[in-house]
């Protein structure tokens, strides 16, 4: 097997996407995860449903092989687990793909939450109820029966990573099961994904001890995954990825940059601290800022309940004209 | 003020305590974090509680000013969570200064759980009643007891923190607040601390960017906080502090060093992969292994049911030890 030094050699020292599978070992559950992922896509083929891959929530970098110390991206899932309940409503069969521990949707309005925790909404009734604190029943009735409505149907999945490795094992392997829905099939790319990794051969085998003064760490780029998956994984599917800055002046050039350089449909590109107010979606031909108004944030609407419809109008789309050029054949 | 590269010449490249403080700026909640802490502290010294001050789950380290990617430690709070409930039971009342959204104490039962969420713990009983699923009632009838039990009382303080800086301040601040309460006051120092941090005025601004290949990251060391804290903030307290090793050779040789360098009173010795049947209770004078055996790992025995009552023992030699000096004085 070739040394990572040997494969950093394409002039911009980084690796090629296959060179990482390579060299990385598959997470020891992909298995399991493909069986799942089988089954539920075939279900939905089955029912013609419309199916969204969604990913959520950050990659860790380990920084040891026997990790103490890891790498994040700041995100706790809020925009996926948000989106899926969304893209439930518009229909959707959801495929969640999500950082262990992250909000997950529908649980999401009860966890991570710093001055409620579980046991606070809940009372001991009688000797043998424990029910629900009367003042959260009126909300949390609906939540539930829209939860129990999608778990029932088989609409909701719920997959998870933790490590970057793990989570673009996983994003090969199930874009290229949903790839058999072809056009019916829309990736939405959430995930906050580490730019930047210690290959494994270069990481410490245990904890970094600290008596050694200032310690210096070389990370190697991440390969560009979204090449390989626009043109080869899912090259049928409508692919919707995400650019999350925090200088507004970087933001639409480098969503365009993406848009180009991978050839894919939809960035939908949001500045880190005005991200649940104002997003833009940007096409090929198109540039839309979705934003909540006043009114909206004082009535507590999620700016996904005007984006998600939006990509659904453009997936509409999409669906149509492969038909139209699947007529024309 | 002085720069970081002025103040890292005392030979070994670390800068003190002090100069920490003076180069970052104290959370923003540091004074609600204050008040509420003296008003618990005012109420157990009332009462003549004993009282412990745990430090539960990771720290991050930003790697940016306007945070998107951070290092962070393993650890998702279970040490502190659970032996806060142990300490609860053997009569000490609890400050549980936690990284937000770890573990906490009696709703750790029912969070962090790969396969379970929030809402598939209920049930719609009737059109006004959502209770708990009757297959889960029974221990979670107990758990809510206790929990209830220690917050009617006022014996449990939620405080929590995100990043090192964050953690390092209220760390000072909390452990002055306790110094009152001398001898009577346990530190119980179970967070994962990074050893390593970006100075502020070596961190990017903006999210870094991914173009330019290879990332090289300088870290510095992060100062020994545990100097001061024993020898100023709380030098009539209990000090236990963790080590936890990856490596088996290094545990009980790392473990006695830092007793003597800090001076302090008991390390609990702990390695990451067995971490939840075995810890080692090391003091100056004694080295003792606590370990579940095959039976109590049957029946679901916590280690933290071992351990607790072992520190509380050493506790009460410290307190009666420093009543013996009084009355000779």
């Amino acid at each position: 097997m070739p040394t990572a030094d040997q494969l950093l050699d394409n002039g911009q020292g980084v690796i090629d996407p296959d060179v990482f599978f390579e060299m990385n070992t598959p997470p020891t559950n992909l298995p399991e995860f493909e069986a799942k992922l089988e089954a539920f896509v075939d279900y939905h083929q089955k029912n013609k449903t419309r199916l969204v891959f969604i990913t959520s929530g950050g990659t860790t970098v380990p920084l040891e092989n026997q990790t103490v110390r890891f790498i994040d991206n700041f995100s706790n899932g809020h925009r996926g687990a948000c989106s899926a309940e969304y893209f439930l409503e518009a229909g959707y069969a959801v495929v969640f793909m999500h950082r262990q521990f992250s909000l997950q949707p529908f649980h999401r309005h009860y966890t991570h939450n710093a001055s409620t925790g579980f046991l606070d909404y809940l009372v001991q009734k009688d000797e043998d109820t424990i029910a629900v604190n009367p003042q959260y029943t009126e909300k949390m009735k609906v939540v539930l029966s829209k939860y129990h409505n999608a778990t029932k149907n088989n609409r909701l999945l719920l997959l998870d990573f933790v490590t970057l490795s793990d989570y673009l094992f996983k994003l090969k392997s199930g874009t290229r099961i949903l790839a058999r829905l072809q056009e019916k099939a829309m990736y939405y790319l959430a995930a906050a994904v580490s730019d930047f990794f210690v290959p494994s051969q270069k990481m410490h085998e245990h904890k970094i001890q600290s008596s050694g003064g200032a310690l210096t760490l070389t990370l190697d780029q991440v390969p560009k995954f979204l090449t390989p998956l626009v043109s080869v994984w899912a090259s049928k599917g409508l692919i919707v990825s995400f650019k999350l800055e925090t200088d507004a002046n970087l933001l639409v050039p480098k969503a365009r940059q993406a848009l180009t350089r991978y050839g894919h449909q939809v960035v939908v590109a949001n500045m880190l601290n005005t991200r649940k107010q104002t997003v833009t979606v940007i096409t090929k031909s198109s540039q839309e800022v979705v934003s909540l108004t006043p009114d909206d944030l004082a009535n507590h609407v999620e700016i996904e309940d005007r984006l998600i419809p939006q990509l659904v109008h453009i997936h509409d789309g999409w669906i149509s004209s492969d038909a139209t050029k699947a007529c024309q054949q």
